[in-house]
């Protein structure tokens, strides 16, 4: 049997917000606090680089009802950070760790997130520092290995959904070709969500496009001129991660971000440049084309948050702290569905090495042949998920 | 007294979609069965292009249930129009109404659709044709003349307060320079909306930038360079329709819509030329500029609808088919508040010639004295509209 570790606990949030990141993080601060021999819950002030700077914050004296409202507002409240840490950056953290006899750190992040948390925890394995260390997994990406899905996602494709839903209803009352982009750098799984707009025949979007598949020009100006052909009007989803046969975006603002990665969101270039290729599509012709970038909505609008995914996020972090506590052992919790129809979930912990460092893309399953649309089994994967979504009324 | 005018009508959508616009279709449909005097209800598709064309749905035998869920459907159901019509398109239609016995006439639009219906409506005077045209008010610009404000408005303006809401929390979690573009071409109230997102001191947004007032780009420049040296993060509120001193806009894709109007939705032109205008204002320093363009989701997406805005839109259809068949006289409806504590309203009609064509902005009591915020009185505006707006809750 494992030695009971007995100690603080620090708590961060890394990466991109979601709209339920705080649903995990009161998940764990509701657990912790049920836990004997967690002593004290230092939350991080983004993530660590706070811990470094030993920027902490008490959270064992919120009210419940302070902690409830946090859980319902997007974005960390703890506060996020862009930060991949090298060797000198962890052995900081750790040092910190050591110092203020942290002996349990739960990291809110992807997968990045999640290495960091690895880094960390075979450092105190080396100095025989009795430590745990549990990676909470949140994303809108959907690109986590291991688990069914992530939290975060579902709200963010409840966006998406709703956002194609209204705007293929715009696209209907006042036709035209309209490309929507939306996030996901390497995954397509958000772009994809816009398929649950479609209700009737018809109905957009007619054309989606992921990164898991080479984006060609030519194609992608033919697929356009067959849907207007049929239906007279075009709606496009798009991922802002779609790249030519070479691997290189099509069209980006040209700044990178402290991973190194290209700035994809933030920018309507890609958006633009893509509907100045639609209207090369059309010499001679006067198409309307407009291109939307949904951008930081998608991950941060209030209210409109899929209840499965907000229960589910709470439920990660509440596992994660009662893992830690009563087991010791380190690991990243991940979600495994039991079944879709009703659909029911439950958590599970798997090493953090088998989350660290890679991402994950959609299943070819879930891809249409063509590469321009999603599949049957793709809807069956995200449709339960995201909540009840309203219906479209027609004359 | 007035004849007692008997006949079918013709109603349509025409302009950019709002969130509510069904709303009022139906609020009118349904008082249209109610009058024994109105013999028809045909729904006119894409607007007046639609009656050219003698394209009509007959009104008269939806099902209530299928009409709740049009009129809880953003975007125009019948279809909608950009087409500011000249002589020789309103003789067409006026011509198709005499041929099938049209006697009234429900244009669901902004100022350019009231004009429509006023030219229309001049003709049949002229022509001795007993013919009754009301105008029925719609846009998220909130730019019509003499009501208090337009349907579709306070939906939109609702969008805009969550998406600041959330982006502020997303921009407090992960600091630096967030630029969000919002519509409104010559009329500033749906960025102004933005204000409503704010609830402590240092929430955003911290910058609001109106078409009513000049566009300084030094001043925008050091503007930023200020609330970054006070909160070390900066959300701003920008307008599509800021221009400079010369009335030119600061930066736009080049395209005219059919109205000669120059195209400022539906492209990321705008925010990314502020973002590089905002790294020019920090030389030789890295900082995190992103710019979101709102585009067409501020006026259709679901399930976010304000239910004043709802009420009232449903109501000024309704009062529209009331007040023609029950006087048989011209004009727009508009909406009179009695109060703002409890919000009241009422509808009354005022003559087609004092809304159509020219627009309003919002008046200078709104707008700080340096041209970069709204006042109290705004918000003493703005906010029994919107509805209920959630707390965000804080670490």
């Amino acid at each position: 049997m494992a030695i009971q570790l007995v100690g603080k606990m620090v708590i961060g949030q890394s990466g991109g917000p979601t709209a339920v990141i705080n649903q995990s993080l009161v998940g764990a601060i509701l657990s912790a606090r049920r836990q004997s021999n967690i002593t004290g819950i230092l939350g991080a002030r983004h993530g660590i680089a706070g811990i470094m700077k030993e920027d902490f914050v008490d959270l064992s004296t919120q009210s419940q009802g302070q902690l409830e409202l946090v859980a319902n507002t997007p974005a960390a409240a703890l506060g996020s950070v862009r930060l991949k840490p090298g060797r000198a950056e962890c052995e900081k953290v750790f040092e910190v760790f050591r110092k203020n006899d942290v002996r349990f750190f739960f990291y809110i992040g992807g997968n990045d997130s999640a290495e960091t948390a690895h880094i960390i925890a075979e450092m105190a394995k080396d100095a025989n520092y009795d430590f745990c260390t549990v990676h909470i997994p949140k994303t809108i990406d959907n690109d986590l290995k291991v688990t069914d899905h992530c939290p975060g996602f579902a709200s963010a494709a409840r966006f998406v959904a709703l956002a194609f839903m209204g705007d293929d209803r715009d696209n209907y009352a006042l036709s035209g070709i309209k490309i929507n982009v939306v996030m996901g750098r390497s995954a397509g799984f958000l772009t994809a969500a816009s398929a649950l707009a479609r209700q009737a025949e018809g109905d957009g979007p007619h054309l989606i496009y992921l990164p898991e598949r080479v984006f060609n020009v030519a194609s992608f100006q033919q697929d356009v001129r067959d849907v207007m052909a049929k239906y007279g009007r075009c709606v496009i989803a798009v991922s802002e991660g779609i790249t030519d046969k070479d691997g290189n975006p099509i069209s980006t603002s040209g700044e990178r971000d402290s991973h190194g990665n290209i700035q994809l969101s933030g920018s309507g270039a890609l958006g633009d440049a893509l509907a100045a290729l639609v209207k090369e599509a059309f010499p001679g012709q006067k198409v309307r084309v407009r291109a939307d970038t949904f951008g930081y909505l998608q991950r941060s609008f209030p209210t409109i948050i899929s209840p499965i995914d907000a229960k589910e996020a709470r439920e990660v972090g509440e596992y994660a702290v009662n893992h830690a506590a009563t087991t010791g052992t380190p690991g990243s919790v991940s979600i495994r569905r039991l079944s879709s129809k009703p659909y029911a979930s439950e958590c599970f912990i798997t090493p953090l090495s088998s989350v660290a460092k890679e991402a994950t893309q959609m299943k070819d399953e879930y891809i249409n042949a063509a590469g321009n649309d999603v599949t049957a089994a793709w809807m069956d994967y995200i449709r339960p998920l995201v909540g009840d979504l309203p219906v479209m009324g027609r004359l």
